[in-house]
């Protein structure tokens, strides 16, 4: 039966259940949402320039990013991105990443609050293969898209831990 | 000539010419590879566990990643993958990010010496919107696919910035 809802390669939307970063849910199935809300800072930004050495100007300087049209710093977008495997890791700790898709609708300003979304569209065996898949989306200021995507995760050992949250 | 070679919407590549962060092409040709060189510490790893509020055992806990069959602590993907971006921002500092799309074929641990390619695919005009996209991979230890996808960026200001770098 666990197996067999697993197997479906079928997206079927069962009844909408949304999760905060606070609820883990003890049994994952199809439709599913997880929601983490996050107000990047200049001090996040700062950090982020540091540590993934990327110094464009359009971050970081005013100027720079209000001659190219925009309101101010704009936030990276693979910080803001980086919501959606946060989500994903704080539920299912040991998910593996196997893909992700992003695209990039608006800008994200500091000091904007970003709600990361991931709806669990995809529960199933492959052959070897275990995989889970997530359509992933960012609001800001209430529901306005900013980036919108998917994810992949798959490995026998996210299927070992996804029948751990079945048998929960 | 300048738009026209915008323009075309027909990948064509010309002769391969590489180029390290050290050396910024004047002209940006189709098939053109900028490339990128880092080794991730656990200190990149912790700072970026701090700044994505991604607290994963599988980066921090080498028993975890062992117990789930990796060698050792995993570099977050997305922090791999940031080289895509550090790269074409270190060319092109005033380029916007419209989307991306990332598999993850093979772990990348601490240590590991990591080689982010961007090539450029497409350069073209189509009605308002200004496109160019490159095709990105990473490669650990020599050449060992560990990222694949591809970048888009299109605006108004790309193109514009493009243009400079062809005027240059």
């Amino acid at each position: 039966m666990l197996f067999r809802s697993l197997h479906s390669s079928k997206i079927q939307y069962l009844r909408r259940r949304c999760f905060s970063s606070a609820t883990a849910p003890h049994v994952l199935k199809l439709g599913d949402v997880l929601r983490k809300t996050r107000i990047f800072t200049e001090e996040d930004v700062l950090q982020y320039s540091k540590v993934s050495h990327d110094s464009n100007p359009l971050h970081m300087d005013s100027a720079a990013a209000q001659n190219v049209g925009f309101d101010g710093p704009l936030v990276h977008g693979m910080l803001v991105a980086s919501l959606f495997p946060n989500i994903i890791s704080s539920h299912f700790p040991a998910a593996v990443y196997a893909s992700q898709t992003l695209n990039f609708k608006l800008p994200v300003y500091i000091g904007d609050q970003v709600v990361g979304e991931v709806q669990v569209t995809n529960l199933r065996v492959n052959k070897n293969r275990y995989l889970a898949k997530f359509k992933t989306r960012c609001f800001k200021n209430g529901e306005i898209l900013v980036i919108e995507g998917s994810i992949g995760h798959t490995s026998k050992k996210l299927l070992i831990f996804l029948i751990r949250m079945q048998l929960k």
